[in-house]
Order: structure tokens, then sequence, then C-alpha cells
């Protein structure tokens, strides 16, 4: 078995959203593929942590929101890796209400689905809903979409701990340098980022190397930036 | 509802086989998609008319091989326009027998996934195949996965009658010119020959009527001649 091999499957990266009563919420996935075209369905997979799957699930609801080539890192970071438990993810973008009632992101994307959910399948750590396609836009005809592919290699971007691709750097170790892992510290706020144990609360996975986090990331303690923290001698 | 926003999300694309019996068999999906990490789980979406529903339905085990980038369109038509009721597409293939005794398309892949059938959902015209990684391999770590953005645009690829993201031609007539050229479908295939276009793969320039093609001009995409094409009213 070789962890390698999972990259040579191809996706997109897409803004998953959906509102139950009051509450909005989204994250970023890179499984949503259409399973039949009459009538048109697509299938998502989310991790049953996720806020968004007890909000889908209380909604029946859904919509996908497909990234564009020259999204900004930032709205990946806020969509995919931070939790909607603790921020409303949608102050810092543009959406629009669908005919059923749930915010369609638009910010940095080419096109949208929304989505009925038909059918709802257990997957073990993931649900897969099965949503019916109600209605649809092409917002940039001439815009790429992002591509999971395009995501890892030019923006350097990594899967979140739920993602259904998400592989533990232990897996990936023969990838790895021999080098040690260091440690770097907040001049603000004294906070450590330790590469060896990364940073659950911002879904940095352990074994993460400074120099590759993204460059919005920033301390979670405090909220300074990259530039703000220096390596521990 | 606008037809063309399904061409912004994002597929490879992917032999699919598996053997029930003696009974081998193959076909062409862009519609495979890990939905689990721990552990590795593939859900693949198969149309119910397909040999291979029966087939993987039947033996409990399908595998997919990722085809690369420059795959000769050769394959595609055997593997994506022919049926396996009629012929042994594996006549044509590099295959190797998996250890849970399936056979594995590797001519033209990168790499490839052994599934064993744990879960099978009916979503109407197709059947969802969820399945759990026996085995894999990487076969080529340097070459680029084909992806079906590149099999639409660069090879001019047409999705088959029983894909799950196949559009009839009469759909996307608002795309169409407004010259008088014709096109011809392929009743073998639905390829589309575009007078207005051409066919650069076949170095046929744009402009070219159906009637002017060379006799011996056959499908670029399953090999069907001149004969089996019918004028799109």
């Amino acid at each position: 078995m070789n962890p390698k091999a999972y990259y040579k499957l191809t996706y997109g990266l897409y803004i998953i959203s959906s509102k139950s009563g009051d509450k909005m919420n989204g994250y970023i996935a890179n499984t949503a593929f259409q399973i039949t075209a009459e009538p048109p369905q697509i299938a998502i997979s989310c991790h049953k942590d996720n806020l968004s799957s007890s909000i889908i699930k209380d909604s029946g609801l859904f919509a996908i929101s497909v990234l564009k080539q020259d999204v900004a890192t930032k709205l990946i970071g806020t969509f995919g890796f931070k939790s909607g438990k603790n921020i409303d993810k949608f102050d810092s973008v543009d959406y629009k209400t669908g005919s059923t009632g749930i915010p369609i992101v638009t910010t940095d994307c080419v096109a949208w689905f929304e989505c009925k959910l038909v059918q709802t399948v257990d997957v073990g750590s993931h649900i897969l809903f099965i949503g019916e396609v109600v209605d649809n836009s092409l917002l940039d005809e001439n815009q790429e979409p992002l591509t999971y592919t395009w995501y890892q290699t030019v923006k350097n971007g990594k899967a979140p701990k739920n993602s259904p691709t998400y592989q533990k750097p232990k897996e990936l170790k023969e990838t790895d340098s021999k080098s040690e892992f260091k440690k770097y510290e907040c001049i603000v706020c004294n906070h450590i980022y330790d590469e060896a144990e990364g940073d659950a609360e911002t879904g940095i996975p352990p074994g993460t190397r400074f120099e590759d986090l993204p460059d919005d990331w920033v301390c979670p303690t405090c909220g300074a930036e990259k530039a703000d923290f220096e390596e521990v001698k």
C-alpha cells in the first residue's frame, strides 16, 4: 500500500454550505461528484464531527460553490480550518440566498449548485449526503476551477483533519526530511508552535514544518502573523 | 439552470474493472472519490445497465486504474464506448491480477486501487458502489493523471451515454454558432463532428464539410466509420 497513490485521484475544491434555523455554516470539501445525470444528483462526503453534518441533516439542504483557481488562501483558511462553532464564516464573504433559503457563497467561485438532500449514507467516520440539484448557476465561464492538485502543489495547501483524504504525517514519513522538528515562539504572546505537534486548533497536522504553514496562518492565541514568530534555539 | 455549470466540477478519468466467474469487464468512469480516510474507502457511480454493475455486485470486488494524461484515445474508446457483452476489452491491454483475483489495468495508468465492496446504494439510474481499499500501487509518480477537463478540452472527448455526467447534445444548443455548418453525431459513442470546428485530432481543418471528410476517416473517439454518423437536427 502506498499512500502517495491517493494523490493521483483528481478532485476540485468546493465550499459546501447550509443553514438550519438561524445557523449558517460552510466548509471546504474536495469530494463532490455528480452520480446521476437524470435527475442530476451530486454526492458529498462530510465528517460526522463537522458542524455542517448536523446542519445538513436538520435542513435537508446543501449548496456547493466551486472555488476558482486563484481563490484567496484566507477564504480556504476560514472555511477549511476554522470551526463554525466559534465564528460566523459568512462575515467575510459574499453570498446569495438560494431558492430554498440556504446561503450560497459566491466570492472567488465560478459556479454553484443548490441541492435538496434525497439520501444519507453512513460510511463510518463520514456521512455521504446525496442531493438532487434544484438550481445552479455558472458565475464565470472563463475562469478555471481550483483543482485539489493545484491547491496542494501551487498553493502548498494541506487537507484538514476531517477531510476524507487526510493523511497522517506519520504515514507520509518517507517524504519527510530526516531533520529534527523545531519550535517557534510568538513574540507577541509567547505561544509556542511545535512542528512535531502541529496545531489542532487551526487544523495543522502534527509534523507540519513552520515554513509549510499557510501564509495566512495566525497565532491561535493572539492572532499575530507568521512573521511574528521566532525560532526557539 | 445552466448545464455548463457542471463543467466546473473537477474529475479524473479511471478504468473500473472487475471479474465474476470467468467474465472480466471494465469501463471508463470519471466519478471515483475517496469518502473516508480510515479505513480508506472509495465510491464509484456505475449505470445499472452496464455489464460491470452486475459483475461488481456478483463478485463484491472492483479495481480503479488511474489513467495518465497522455493515454491513448483508443484505450478510452475500447473501455468507454464499447460493451463487454460483445468483446473482451482486456485483449488489447496489459493488466495484472490483484490479490482478490480481479484484473487491474496497468496500460497507460499512473496508479491503481483494489477494493472490496462494503456498501451498495441505489441512486436511480446508477448504483453507488462503496469499496474499502485492500491494496494499491503507484505506477508512475512523475506522470500527471488524466483529468476530465483535459479529456474534454485537449482530447475533445465526450461522456458516454451511461455516464453520470452525460449531457444530451440538444441541451448544449445555446453554445452553437449561428453559422450554417452542420453537426453529425456518432451513433456508437455520441461523439459530435462539428463542421465549424473540424477535428484537430485527426487533422481535419475547421470548416470541413462532413461529406468532404476522407472516406476512411473514423470517429476519433471510438473508431466507428463515417456511415455510423447521423446529422444532428
